[in-house]
């Protein structure tokens, strides 16, 4: 394998994968990027336990500028090997694999002799057969990654909830994650190109899904296989284990008829939720007090260690029943950050029953659910 | 104590006196700030077993546009306070000590009330009362610093190493650190305002002595008292504890005849080094070697676990024997990078004698010096 191409371009290839590699896997080949030079270009592979990226760098990508004088292929050691090339004194580099699965690497005057592995250990990936397809804009994947992740669970005594759980029926894809504290779900009408889908995907994979994919790309290949996932790109495979088990029934769960509603301003209400979560943060229960009454509408909150704090709230538009409910300020930071700049309604039962939030415009496409916290 | 003021102006002095605030501290009341108004302004005050550090914001002040209502004093823990400052909603606050060290924070319609403690109870700073004063442009003072404090020791086995030795005789400031593997020593003419001075700073002091110097102070007053030392400027008092015991006799350690002298401009020299640490870095010595032959300038690095670099450096001029010597990587860098984009000239007596490095123009103001690494 002999080649050289541009240090920049190699580089934001070599940064996308190394998003799969960890340095503290336990299968040593692993921790190394796994570097495939054909006629056609040059692919890059990284894997750990849960995601596996491959790249693919074109022999005609003009800002790659590469001269291929002989395919092959090679593992190395991905942080070090990355360190190296961008520390590289010129524009473009030369790697070459020479004897012993050693590799030279020079650029300008420096020339570093680094040790490899044999690409032919580096595992397998998946090989896709299915015809359970779907395209995705990658805007609309982001923005359901975005609006849902944050709310799957963050312990393993229930593996199916760290996971975002994905249907496809009658067009409409639905995107659902809850902790059993609070939950998120976005509905999204897709024209059917498949089968039903029913798939829980690990919450991580869709994180780094979402920091992988590039500006320029305008459309996701989902391919649904036994027990993978693969997004794939122009230039990029994706591919992601899926988490087995049944994920609850979380329709049930949303409810329809309520007693107070009010309208609040996002930004507004979230910084008056952030300096309430100062005081709850120091405290031993970490809650806020909501007070719905006739005369206006307060938030509270107390620490007898270090003090207390109350805010009287601007608001839209309220109606229904006085009320007096306790919540987990960081829940309603969470659901709210996920909303953005816009006007939601939250809407009660009571101070005992789970209320929802949904933008005031938008037909129910994006609710979430905060479970209160019962303060007597 | 009652005081109305703009936030913004109240954040900065905060962040300040911060510097000087551990959370860490055996003793409750130094987690706090105190703040004591007259009507003259307004002082903040934090101290660590360390450093102390005291600003003063004016009444007269435009910025500030504080109205004072009643003075007082009370302290408050620090990092607490000062994420309720950050987070209030409007432009202006009003701070209020209450009943039983109480203390009510109000910006627009949010409204904190914490638990401060007596201001009574605060340590009192020492007091000034010396004749050993400098007077000192902090372009300088920084330059001094930056210049030095890296060399000095991180290990607490001879503590007198983990300061900066400064000295002035026959009007030149001297400030001088070491690890006993390195030294830096940068040499400032300064007229003699003071008698003989001869004091050690702890390094990490000066550090936070140079990061609390706003852009836009133009003089530093330095007192010296008996285990003290002040850094004032028109609004604020940095004082820091000096270091007891005998700093050792470091000019007799730099060398003054040399074998091999090279020149390297600084940037390209730093950039090959990098490169070679990070091979050695991976190794189990962190060396590199340095091949000046008649032929060429050579860097190498090399181990055997990972693989070896070799770069043919540029340089500017080369005299004298040829030689090979071996050193640690990381104190070139840190060196180098203390002389910015500058010329160098490096000189060798052998291959097991400490080397120095100084400006090509300077006049031997600043001088580094770097004990090689025997390697048989």
């Amino acid at each position: 394998m002999k080649v050289t191409l541009h240090r920049g371009t190699f580089i934001q290839e070599l940064q996308t994968v190394q998003r799969a590699i960890s340095s503290k896997t336990t299968i040593p080949i692993l921790t190394g990027v796994k570097i495939q030079l054909s006629n056609q270009g040059l692919t890059l592979t990284g894997s750990n336990a849960d995601i596996s990226i491959e790249t693919f760098l074109s022999v005609h990508d003009e800002k790659a500028n590469m001269q291929i004088e002989q395919t092959g292929a090679i593992v190395l050691q991905a942080r070090f090997f990355s360190e190296i090339v961008r520390r590289l004194p010129e524009e473009t580099f030369t790697l070459e694999v020479i004897e012993n699965n050693q590799v030279l690497i020079t650029s300008g005057k420096a020339s570093f002799t680094v040790n490899g592995l044999d690409a032919d250990n580096y595992p397998h990936l998946p090989v896709v057969e299915t015809n359970q397809q779907l395209t995705i804009p990658v805007e609309i994947v982001n923005q359901l990654i975005n609006e849902t992740v944050f709310a799957v669970s963050q312990h393993e005594s229930r593996p199916i909830l760290t996971g975002v759980h994905m249907t496809l029926k009658n067009n409409q894809l639905v995107a659902v994650a809850t902790d059993s504290h609070r939950l998120s779900q976005r509905t999204i009408p897709l024209e059917s190109q498949s089968d039903q889908i029913n798939i829980v995907i690990p919450g991580k994979s869709l994180t780094e899904l979402s920091r992988s994919l590039g500006e320029n790309e305008e459309q996701l290949e989902m391919s649904i296989m036994e027990n993978q996932v693969l997004f794939e790109t122009e230039t990029m495979k994706f591919y992601s284990r899926l988490l087995e088990g049944t994920y609850p029934d979380t329709n049930r769960l949303i409810p329809t008829s309520f007693n107070t509603e009010i309208e609040f301003s996002v930004p507004a209400l979230l910084a008056a939720i952030e300096r309430a979560s100062l005081l709850s943060h120091e405290g031993r229960n970490n809650i806020v007090k909501l007070s719905i009454s006739d005369e206006d509408v307060v938030l509270y909150g107390n620490s007898p260690e270090v003090g207390k704090v109350e805010e009287s709230l601007n608001y839209e538009k309220v109606s229904g029943d006085p009320l007096e409910i306790s919540f987990n300020p960081d829940y309603m930071k969470a659901a709210l950050r996920a909303f953005g700049d816009t006007t939601i309604a939250i809407k009660f039962i009571s101070a005992i029953r789970p209320f929802t939030l949904e933008p005031t415009e938008g037909e129910a496409n994006f609710i979430q659910l905060i479970t209160p916290v019962r303060t007597n």
